[in-house]
């Protein structure tokens, strides 16, 4: 154990996870954590069920407060503080207090950059207008909570068709309002193939949104500085309430600056250690480059579980020990009202860039045995190398039951396996759960034939 | 492709799964099916649900029926119809046609035994009687059914406390009876650890069903000619109904009088391809043996999945292909009540029998984010080995959401994955589905810590 000083920025989960993981293995080590929002440690995917009035407060969304790790964990989590600069040479940031406008170095000896990544919010004209958001801190989803509450909107544009577009869409329908979602691609969900996002998009339709797809946002009409409509390259939709959801990017301009290494979409670089190109500098979590296990390649991902995973090993490491993170497979999921959809692996577009050959297989069956109450549809695609046969992605739709199937494909990604392994995987089988061969199995045998 | 004559003992999943491989490869092949029972091609699995009201009728248990086989397929679907020998040197079989008692020989070319298994019915003092009941086909379901719509039985007891025993004992709480469960065991689930089986006890007990554990069947009061009570080691406990659950074992009779290697609690011994130690004679299913992947050794389950598997492994070697059933790694799953059980690899007493030196880790959790509405609890149960960290096992009870997560173990087992590399996956997350860390993942996380 060492007496160095571990500074940490940013206070959410790889941040918090390393802090704790450090705590755990250290009961001395100074920790001191700068965070620039009031939170810490809460759950970004969550915001959506706040939204939709299923959590009924911002505070449930909080795992510990900064009290919390201030007095149960003697961490010295410092909400309200910015880092602005960072020093390498002299191993100190500065930090400015919001609350005081004061300004100052802090040293460390060890330090893990966690900045998370933030919302892609595109000055267009318009853009400053109120009852525009991005969604990507807590604080911006109780700043949304908090406009519905005054100003009470009842028409939404939601921009984005991604995940937290989806279930922001879907929130507010919830609400009562009325949604319109705009979308650049042929369909929403672009980590699915588009013969899967079109089962999403009809999803939606179902719920009575209303999609706009190939159309792009050019800008906002505004009235009093607040808005009023979304201009696409197509129409203006009439908006009292719009949420951008172009994905986010890695917060990374104070490492940009530092001059570390950046890589995959401007994250910064990291060893499976999570050791940045800088000496005694980490990073992990949204901020922080990932490796995808399948296509062998750097990648990006903004993931609670992958934050976690790399602050939990920039933890061990710092502390002292030993830890490596290996990669990620590209695993997500989604409820989008009664559907649930999920993906890992590489997509069709992939494969293309990548150059690989493969065959398909989309089969439909049922979450449950036929006869058993409550059994569901669910569409199963399934990827694979020519030649070798083995398993490269998969996509799920489907009913109630249907997406952690996807965990299975995950996992068999992650082992190798081909197509006939998965094929002849012993999985549970009783009539509440699943019919006899399992849906991910029954895909896995059609695309086996294809593949002989 | 062959103009061999292809004879089929058995017309439940194994026996119809090979002959409907055999006539997708082969259009013109002779296909002759001979099944004592009226019934081809239902679900065992699904009879609880059947007396429990769940499922309306056992037609909707019934895949195919034999005129289907018959019209659409061209398989001669002999319903009815018993093979009582079977001679190898003149390769034929001895049938009788169970309506008109006539008896002849029918040669093969090729023969597969798929008599699948049988419930074990203990003679004992009484066990003539009527309201006396084991489940194992179609048939004995819909003679339960019967009996219980002619004699409107109130006080159950159910003898075993197994998958078929739970669930039975589940369904007759459902349809209004008074019902007691006698386990000779400690715990009920005897394919569980008993820290886990005590807790599925508890899930009956909650429901209102009387557990007698550490207790044995050693007879039956009867009054003319119906069951009026059970008999144990202990006590008598009243009975109208009785449901003997203990557990099946491989029918085959036919094959040892013939002269056919058994394996494993009896079962027909065959290589990977599904060939008995007979020239041209074949098994799959419930009477044939199977191999565990993680003791690495002959092991034999009555399971619907291993006998799809297995019967279309059959048939693609039957039909001139080539085909292996690498085994199983022990996985099974049931629900009870509101609980969710699921078991998959070695447990505590296996390692014992086996020599291996091994590691537990138990941790409870949540199926879905803690703030997101029906989030429920789930308890993990994870083996390892010692040294290698190599995951042996796994156990789960908990709530709705909670058994099927052991398909990521049953895959992840298949794949001789470390603990740490369980901790490692992209699993999927998203409020609905998951805490952010999977509660397998949660409890890897601190098997790993023990392994260390």
């Amino acid at each position: 154990m060492t007496a160095a000083r571990l500074v940490i920025i940013g206070g959410d989960a790889a941040g918090m996870s390393a802090a704790s993981k450090v705590r755990r293995e250290d009961p001395e080590r100074e920790i001191v954590v700068f965070e620039r929002s009031p939170h810490t440690s809460y759950s970004a995917c969550g915001m959506p069920y706040l939204i939709a009035g299923l959590v009924d407060s911002p505070e449930k969304l909080i795992a510990r407060s900064p009290q919390k790790f201030r007095e149960k964990y003697n961490i010295d989590a410092r909400t309200g503080h910015e880092v602005t600069e960072l020093n390498l040479t002299s191993q100190r940031v500065l930090v400015r207090n919001l609350e005081t406008n004061s300004e100052g170095w802090e040293p460390y000896d060890q330090l893990l950059i966690a900045t998370g990544a933030e919302a892609t919010f595109p000055r267009l004209p318009g853009s400053d207008a109120d009852g525009i958001f991005g969604l990507s801190t807590l604080a911006s989803g109780i700043r949304i909570q908090q406009f519905m509450d005054q100003q009470l909107p009842r028409r939404a544009v939601v921009v984005g068709g991604g995940y937290i577009g989806l279930e922001m869409a879907e929130a507010l329908v919830r609400q009562g309002l009325q949604v319109s979602l705009v979308e650049r691609g042929e369909q929403v969900m672009a980590t699915l193939d588009p013969d899967m996002g079109a089962m999403v998009s009809e999803a939606l339709r179902e719920i009575g949104v209303s999609l706009y797809l190939n159309e792009s946002l050019t800008g906002y009409e505004t009235a009093k500085g607040l808005v009023t409509g979304v201009v696409t390259d197509q129409r203006t939709l009439a908006a009292d309430l719009v949420i951008v959801g172009l994905g986010t990017r890695p917060n990374t301009a104070l490492a940009e600056a530092a001059g570390l290494t950046l890589g995959e979409k401007g994250s910064i670089r990291v060893n499976p250690r999570m050791q940045t190109s800088a000496a005694n500098v980490w990073a992990a979590g949204d901020c922080a480059e990932s490796f995808h296990l399948i296509s062998r390649r750097p990648f990006h991902v903004a993931l609670g579980t992958v934050a976690n995973k790399q602050g939990n090993v920039a933890g061990i490491n710092l502390a002292g020990g030993y830890a490596t993170f290996p990669g990620v497979v590209g695993t997500a999921v989604s409820k989008i009202c009664n559907y649930e959809v999920a993906r890992t692996g590489l997509m069709e577009r992939e494969m293309h860039d990548l150059g690989l050959a493969y065959k398909t297989a989309t089969t439909t069956s049922k979450t449950r045995a036929g006869y058993y109450p409550g059994a569901g549809w669910i569409t199963v695609k399934l990827l694979a190398e020519q030649g070798s046969g083995r398993l490269l992605g998969g996509q799920i739709v489907g009913l109630e039951g249907a997406a952690k199937r996807i965990d299975v494909l995950a996992t068999a990604l992650t082992a190798n396996m081909t197509v006939q392994q998965l094929v002849d995987l012993d999985l549970s089988y009783a009539p509440p759960f699943s019919p006899v061969w399992d849906p991910v199995q029954t895909a896995a045998r059609q695309l086996a034939g294809l593949l002989r």
